[in-house]
């Protein structure tokens, strides 16, 4: 597929520098682009880098001078990126039927053009919708519901009665409604607690590989519309994500925890169970949340501190000997005046 | 099933304030009760939701004044939920047999009645016990041998030679037996150190999903009796886990490292190898333990410190900036003392 | 098989102190073995064990005095360990041809002496070496190529294109090839960028249990010639670790970062994105690594520190509170001095 400069300007709402008509098919980055490619620029670090490029087109944020390709402009280069992207890597659902290899009980309903890999098995009165894409060994429970244009990646579980929205994708490996972990000790036995909740997800969802989302205890664990998950990340009991929030890779969420929405929580934080985190909170990686955090902050550390204050206390922290080796030295001149003063310690 | 509030107390040994004849039909949360439920208190903080819930009946620790509910008293109400909720969800077993989509060796033996879902592959000489459920697309290694009522779930892998005990429960995509880490540098090659070891589990061990539990070098990695394991948690090879632990969801445990009875780690706690954790020790979260604890100890942090210690460390810690500056201003205090009383820096 | 213990001494280079012509028949450790076997002492505090041992020979570093036993010596006797164990426990690849219950592309080339488990599915395209074994369930995606002598575990997941070497191992449940996590906001919205790119696994590298590396969003995530690494470990898109490289378990390491050569990651450690880490570098456990870190450096903690800083930093923060006691002490004395030399604080 080719497409003129010009009109994917259009796609993405950005104007043209140069010759509009140059025909393009298809987007690299700056070093390994060649003929026919677009690039793009995303950080100014790396504009330098575009003189050498081989593109025929560039993706920028501003004018640039005494640069000889074509450019596309628009305020965020990155987004026109992928969306320009998308376009060129996007093929059309096109349906492949149930595989004779799959297993699908009798009572399952399962929309005609979905798409059903070998050894997938679908549970009694599971309900697939339109469109939907199950790959290789992924296990649907009894009772699971999953929306349209849903893909579902190799090695997927989904346990009984959880429920899926429309355009999900879940990534190979990945657990949903495995049993939360409730116990309660009897004597020094551990009685368990049956969890007899599910797990939801809302529409525009994406989790990577190899995670855990754990059913609740009562009522459900729930992820709303348009969060982004990444690989190896705990979800425990009756959690609950808000709109289009972000969990970075080994994130691990303890149980009846709550996010608001556009939360973004770096790589391998982890969160104490019943707190809540406002709206638009980041919290930087490692970091233990052990309390509710309001909205619109960056916390860091454990115990969360403010962004600046972490970055202030991280640098006394690293020089803590030194602190040390003053304050000893400062008590002995204390000591010295209080001899020549002959004042007696306080 | 309808059960009498009479008869559930006689199950959990509690007493029965007001209508014992009440029947109820199953169990809920304080907020999602209707009527027919039992609901449960375990925290005095939601005692006030009680006047407003929909349950027929309640199971509290002590009388409550002004609650029109018939009530079920008992020590420890979450115990008794747990066991009622059992109760009224736990389904008596129905063996389903082998399925034709499943692989089984000839050499296997498995149970008349277990049940073996579509896509599950059993190795040479697998012993299979009695009234066993082994999910869909899980893998079960040569010479394994797992005990009566034990449950796998889906895309569980078994290596060979591992030992399940009885009434054993492990969630989706949990990997048993695998390999043991270990590696000798020759020059800079790592060679590989052969684990001919085996993993055994006791009776009654419950195992989250996507964990890892490795294979021996040597002898055996060991998980004892009534042991519960929260998801994504790492067991390095010749670990031993005492009985009644609790491991929640991402913590690591390095080689040879072992833990005593009812010994509880928080998530993503880490713990270096050949180590000793004694009875009864509770480690805080993310704490990284690199020696050994003594028994009945709560530790946290990282090296890690007694739990009140740990709040005091994290208090002046959070704060080091402004004694920084004190210590500074002090410094300059001195220097002015030290210039009126013509003193020379000791 | 019995092999002389004077044969095994040539295999590894070592000197035989003792009756070279005894028969051993396996290796064991110090406290495992019985008749037959060889053991072995790879740290001098086990040395004493060794009196007690029933093993018929041992590896030794150097002389032991009042041993009875025969003496293998040998600079590096876990090196030595290594090479005698895998002569008496590895077997000859035999090939057992393509199960009838694995699903098989017809476009796709699998070598003839390869061996195919059940409900393994391989796709379009995808090429499979001499001897390759793939347990049951694994996954191997379209257009896929696996290199010779490798072995890939059940229910493993291999996203199209990617490329694996000879001679690598791939433990059960791990995920090679899901999507780099790459979102840009479009207001509130997260807009997927595509990842396009692929992963390439060089010879030798073996990959634990649940792990997950992600496919690059252009060009490709790659790990370099006998990598090793552990259970549960997380390499996002476009990172690149270099030949003979360590990544304990729980490791995560973001987006485009770079390992030089001979680089140990321990347990939890996390890496930034966009960072390069030095040959021969060892990160502590745990540790938080957020710039570059030049070669040939032990760094610790977060932020990262000199091992022998942190060990002192380390000391001084667990004081903190006796630090701040004696501050607030020294500001009394200082307050008394003051008032006797009537001077005005500065």
């Amino acid at each position: 597929m080719k497409r003129s400069l010009e009109s994917l300007a259009r796609e993405v709402a950005g104007q043209v520098k140069g010759d509009g008509s140059v025909e393009i098919s298809g987007l690299a980055g700056i070093e390994g682009a060649t003929e026919g490619d677009i690039t793009f620029v995303s950080d100014e670090r790396f504009l330098p880098l575009l003189k050498g490029t081989r593109a025929s087109a560039a993706i920028v944020s501003h004018e640039i001078p005494d640069v000889s390709i074509p450019l596309l402009m628009t305020p965020n280069p990155l987004l026109a990126m992928a969306k320009i992207l998308a376009l060129f890597t996007q093929r059309p659902y096109a349906p492949e039927g149930v595989s004779e290899r799959a297993w699908v009980s009798p009572s399952a309903q399962v929309s005609a053009d979905a798409t059903i890999h070998p050894f997938v098995a679908i549970g009694d009165h599971a309900q697939i919708g339109a469109r939907v894409t199950i790959h290789a060994g992924a296990t649907i429970g009894p009772h699971v519901t999953i929306g349209d244009d849903t893909i579902i990646h190799p090695h997927v579980t989904i346990y009984a009665r959880c429920v899926l929205g429309k355009r999900v994708i879940v990534h190979a490996g990945t657990v949903i409604g495995a049993d939360g972990f409730g116990f309660v000790k009897d004597g020094e036995v551990n009685v368990r607690i049956p969890q007899v909740g599910i797990v939801e997800i809302e529409d525009d969802v994406e989790i990577g590989a190899n995670c855990c989302l754990d059913r609740a205890t009562f009522g459900k664990t729930l992820i709303k519309r348009g969060v982004k998950i990444d690989n190896l990340v705990q979800v425990a009991h009756n959690v609950q994500i808000g709109e289009y929030s972000i969990l970075v890779a080994q994130v691990g969420i303890s149980g009846s925890t709550k996010l608001g929405k556009n939360v973004t929580l770096a790589g391998q934080v982890g969160l104490v169970d019943h707190i809540t985190i406002g709206d638009n909170v980041m919290v930087g990686a490692q970091s233990g949340i052990t309390k509710d955090v309001p909205p619109n902050q960056i916390v860091l550390g454990s115990p969360p501190l403010p962004h600046r204050q972490f970055l202030r206390v991280a640098a006394v922290w690293s020089k803590l000997p030194e602190l040390k080796k003053e304050l000893d030295r400062l008590i002995k001149r204390v000591e010295a005046l209080e001899k020549k003063a002959e004042v007696e310690r306080p």
